[in-house]
């Protein structure tokens, strides 16, 4: 199960905010049921195109991973949570939106690997939700 | 441009190899043009069920990421390329093919970002694509 985030509208101060992307890392596996296998590695970027500027994080779960990306100059951020089990994605959703205040998240999720053999086969669900700001 | 692989049918003995995992890790996006931020990370996991038993690995490049997970017992692995610059998702994919000696790879191409605004609008492509053993 592999749920694709892109998000909105976000508060521009979270998300250039690499102690609460490390935090979110760090607690959302556990909050799932997921298990780390390593801690979460998050890095600050600011290359050549300032519009890019923003903080990149991964954490290594069981067999799976979350990555994070956020944009503040944009106000948009990306996140993918996929495990090899599934998982309560309206919390993650949740949690997300309300860490980041984001005022619009898209979702997407796949459903991945051995036991969903083809792409066209996988019952891909997508849904598209908008909040209003929860923080 | 998220470029998501499951490939199947791989050699166990390549899906195991983490050495071959990390490589990949390293290499492949300076092949693709793009820039790590980070060395890879790489990890063998062996958990409760020795069926997801593995190696996983992502590195980070510019707001962006590859990530990778081997299930040698089930010959499958998966690869995720996200980048927010296009590259040759089919450069992409036959390596990953070759370096594992995957017999099926199915694929999709998702168009993600503030450019891009919602899931309905992405133009997703699925393709799906059977090869023969390349090596």
């Amino acid at each position: 199960m592999h749920l694709i985030i892109d998000g909105y509208g976000g508060d521009p101060g979270r998300l250039w905010d690499s102690g609460l992307v490390e935090r979110f890392l760090d607690q959302h596996p556990s909050s799932i049921g997921m298990t780390k296998i390593a801690p979460p590695e998050v890095h600050t970027y600011r290359g050549a195109q300032p519009g890019d500027w923003g903080v990149s994080g991964f954490v290594l779960i069981a067999e799976s991973h979350i990555s994070i990306h956020t944009f503040p100059a944009k106000a948009y951020l990306n996140v993918d949570i996929f495990s090899c089990k599934s998982f309560d994605t309206e919390a993650s959703i949740a949690g997300i939106t309300e860490d980041f205040a984001l005022s619009r998240v898209d979702t997407l999720v796949l459903e991945r690997g051995i036991d969903h053999l083809s792409a066209e086969q996988a019952r891909a669900e997508v849904s598209q939700r908008r909040s209003g700001l929860t923080a």
